[in-house]
C-alpha cells in the first residue's frame, strides 16, 4: 500500500479541485464515501437556512411569498438547467423524484396512446419500476412492462436494447447511471433508438447529476427527473427536479391538477386552467425550507465546473479500481461496476460474501480507526460513492487499507447479520 | 373606540393563554392577523432547524436516517392525531395537501366504483376542486362533479345538503372550515348523511386544525387532509397530513406506487408490495428540513389545549364582530362570515369596495402606524385570521381603529389596483 499512498499524496497535491472541500462541513475523523446517497452540508447552507427561518419566515412572515419565495424555484431552475444541459424554462423544481416520474410517465402514456409497451431495465432503481407498475395497474391497465435484462449483472448491452425496443414501445424509462453497478448508458444513442421507434424516453438522473456531464438538449432527450440530495448536496429529502423538452411541453399534461400548476393561482377561480409553462407540472405549495437549502450546493458545483469534476472522478475511480484489483480481489472481493470509465458514473460497487458486516465495521470501528462511510445494497454490494468535490485520493487509500484490515482481522465478526432499517 | 380599548385591556389581563405569545418570534411594530395563511415562527423551531442542519445533516450525515429521520414522521403523527381526534396509526405526514387529497379521492372513487357523483361546494378552496376536476378528466371520465350552492354567499344550508347528497353520491369532499367566509360545517351530521347514502367523505382540515376542535374518530369521519403551515405554525410549505379511518385502510389504495409506501423499501425488491400501515400513502423521500420544523408548533398547541384555544378564539371573534358592526359597517363594510360562533372557524372576513387597497395600506402604512397584516381574497374580502395563541384583544381594537383611519383619510388611494402575485 505504501506506493499507493505516495502516489495519492502526489495526486492530491496536483488536484486543482482540492480546495472545494473547504466549502463543506467536514469531520476529520470521518471519511465519507456516501455522497451518492446524501451529500455533505455546504457551510453556506447554514447561513441560507438561518436567514430563511429567522428572517424570511420569522420577521417577514407572509410578505416573503412576494419578496422571495414565489421566484425561488425559477431562480434555482436556471442553475439546475446549466448542470443538465437544458434551458431554464424546461426545468421544474419541487416534489420528489418518484412523484415527478409519476407525472411524466402518465403524460407520456396518455400522449403516445396507441402503443402499449413500456421498457425499463432490471438495473433500475426499484422505485422507478414501482411507479411504472402502479401506473399500469391503476391507470392504464393495458400496458406491458418489459425489462431489459443484464447479461453480466452490471450493464445492458446494445443487442438487448436493439432487440427489446421496437415500434410497439410507447415509453422507455431508464436511470442514466444505475444505482448499484454504476453503469452509465450512452444517452444520445438510446434517445435516437427511442425516437426511431416513435417512443418517448424519460431519464432518471439521480445518480448522475453533479458527477457526470448531462446533456439533455444536445442528446435530444425528451424528459428527465432527478434528485438534489446526492451529488448536488441539497440536504435530506430535498426537492427533486423534472425536465421536459420545450417542444413537448404543450402536449404533455400533468395528471394532478392543483393551484401551483394553475395559470393564475391567486385568482382563486373555481375552474382549473393549466399553466402554459413548465410550472404546469407543479402541485401544492413548495416546501420552502427544503427548497432554499439546495442553492449553495448548486453554486459550488457550477463554480467547480462539471467537466473538471468528471475528469477528477474518472481519475479517482480508475485509481480506486487499481487499488481494488491489487489489494482486495485476493481477499475474496469482486468488482461489481464496469471497468471502462465511459460506461460508469462516479461510484464503484464491490462485492464480498461478508459485504454487509464489513460495511458495518467500516462505519463503526471498535478501535480509533477513522470512521469510513460507504453504503450497502443487497445482496452483498458495498458502494463507494466518489464525490470529487470533497473526496481525496488519500482517502481512497485509507479506505482500501481499512477494508483489508477488517477482512484480515475478521473485525466484521463483531457485527450481527440483521440489517439496520436504512442501509 | 375608547370603551373598546378599555374592555380589550381587561380581557387581555384575564386571558390565561396570553403568555403563549412568548413562544413565538414577534415584532412589536407588526400586528399579524394572517396566521390562517402562514403561522408565526416558534422560537424553539430555530433550535430544532439549527440542530437538524448543523448536527444531524452536517455531522451525522447519512447515519441520521437510522438515528432520527426514519421515525420522524411517526413521532409527529402522534401529535397531529391528538389535535384532530384520531389514532396515531391513522395519520400519515408528508407531501402537500393537494397531493394527499389526490391520493384519497382516487382511492375513494376506485373503492366506491359503481357510483358516479362527486359532491363538493362552491365555497371550497379552489385547488380542492381542481384535484376533483383533474381526477374525473384524467382517470375516471364518467363522474359528475356537483357543487353545493350557497344561498347567502357564506354558508351551505341543510336543505341543500339533503337535496344534493343522494344514493348516487360516491364521494363528498368539503373543507371543514371554508377559506373565505370561515363557514364551519357540522362534521358529525354530514358524516351521517354521507354514510346513510353509502358515500365516502373526505374533509379538508386546513383552515380548522389548531383553531377548532376536530373530532375525526368521534364524528366517524372517513378520510381527511390538512396543512401544517397555518394555525399549526409549521413553516412555509411545511408537509401536509392525511387521515384514513382504521377500518378503511385495507381497502383504500394509493395510486402512486413508490419506495416510501413499500412494505420493505430497503430490500430493493423489483416488485412493489404496498405497506399494510398508513405509510402506504407515502411516496418519495420526505423533505426532512421542512418536516422537522413542524414539531415545536405542535407542542405549543398541545400545551395550550385546543378547547382553551377555541374558547378564546370564539371570545375574540365575537368581540371583533361587535367592533366591526359598530365601527366599520357605517363606513361601507359588510361582514362576510357567519355571525353565529358555532358556524364559523377562527377567521373573520369583511368586504369593502376598496378592500384590496385598504388591505395594501394596512400592510404598508405611509406614516409610523403599526404594520397590520391580514390577507385579501377576491373579489373584495379582507380576512382577519385570529390565532388565539398569539393575538390579543387589544390588537383587534388597534386593527379596527387603523382600518377606520385608512378609510376616513382615504389613505388607500396611495395604492394602485393592480394585484401583487400573492395576495
Amino acid at each position: 500500500m505504501e506506493t499507493y499512498f505516495k502516489e495519492a499524496i502526489e495526486l492530491d497535491k496536483k488536484d486543482k479541485l482540492s480546495h472545494f472541500k473547504n466549502h463543506f462541513v467536514n469531520d476529520e475523523q470521518v471519511i465519507y464515501f456516501d455522497g451518492n446517497s446524501l451529500g455533505k452540508l455546504p457551510k453556506k447552507t447554514i447561513e441560507v437556512t438561518t436567514d430563511l427561518v429567522q428572517n424570511q419566515w420569522g420577521n417577514r412572515l407572509i410578505r416573503s411569498w412576494n419578496e422571495n419565495w414565489m421566484d425561488l424555484s425559477f431562480k434555482l431552475s436556471k442553475k439546475i438547467a446549466s448542470l443538465v444541459g437544458a434551458q431554464p424554462d424546461e426545468i421544474f423544481i419541487g416534489d420528489s423524484t418518484s412523484l415527478n416520474l409519476y407525472k411524466l410517465v402518465f403524460a407520456a402514456l396518455k400522449a403516445n396512446k396507441d402503443k402499449f409497451e413500456v421498457v425499463s431495465d432490471s438495473l433500475n432503481f426499484p422505485t422507478d419500476l414501482y411507479v411504472l407498475q402502479g401506473m399500469i395497474e391503476n391507470h392504464f391497465n393495458k400496458h406491458t412492462l418489459k425489462l431489459l435484462n443484464t447479461k453480466d449483472g452490471l450493464t445492458i448491452d446494445n443487442d438487448t436494447l436493439q432487440n427489446t425496443i421496437s415500434a410497439k414501445t410507447a415509453l422507455i424509462t431508464l436511470s442514466y447511471v444505475t444505482y448499484k453497478s454504476s453503469f452509465k448508458y450512452n444517452m444520445k444513442q438510446v434517445n435516437e433508438l427511442a425516437h426511431k421507434n416513435n417512443s418517448f424516453i424519460i431519464w432518471d438522473l439521480s445518480h448522475a447529476t453533479g458527477a457526470v456531464p448531462v446533456k439533455l438538449n444536445e442528446s435530444n432527450a425528451d424528459m428527465a427527473v432527478g434528485c438534489t440530495y446526492k451529488y448536488l448536496n441539497g440536504g435530506p429529502g430535498s426537492p427533486a427536479f423534472l425536465y421536459v423538452k420545450k417542444e413537448l411541453q404543450q402536449q404533455l399534461l400533468n395528471p394532478i391538477w392543483s393551484w401551483f400548476s394553475h395559470k393564475k393561482p391567486f385568482d382563486f377561480d373555481l375552474n382549473y386552467k393549466a399553466s402554459n409553462s413548465i410550472q404546469k407540472f407543479g402541485i401544492g405549495t413548495p416546501s420552502i425550507l427544503s427548497l432554499a437549502a439546495i442553492e449553495p450546493g448548486l453554486d459550488i458545483l457550477l463554480d467547480a465546473g462539471i467537466s473538471n469534476l468528471r475528469a477528477k472522478s474518472v481519475q479517482q475511480s480508475t485509481f480506486l479500481l487499481e487499488l481494488i484489483e491489487n489489494e482486495l480481489l485476493p481477499l475474496g472481493f469482486t468488482i461489481a461496476s464496469p471497468i471502462e470509465a465511459e460506461l460508469r458514473g462516479s461510484h464503484i460497487s464491490i462485492q464480498h460474501a461478508e459485504g454487509y458486516r464489513i460495511n458495518r465495521a467500516m462505519i463503526a470501528p471498535k478501535d480509533d480507526s477513522k470512521i469510513i462511510i460507504p453504503d450497502f445494497r443487497p445482496p452483498n454490494n458495498i458502494r463507494l460513492g466518489i464525490a470529487p468535490l470533497y473526496n481525496s485520493f488519500t482517502e481512497l487509500c485509507e479506505t482500501i487499507e481499512r477494508i483489508k484490515n477488517i477482512v484480515l482481522t475478521k473485525e466484521y465478526e463483531n457485527f450481527g447479520l440483521e440489517k439496520l432499517e436504512v442501509t
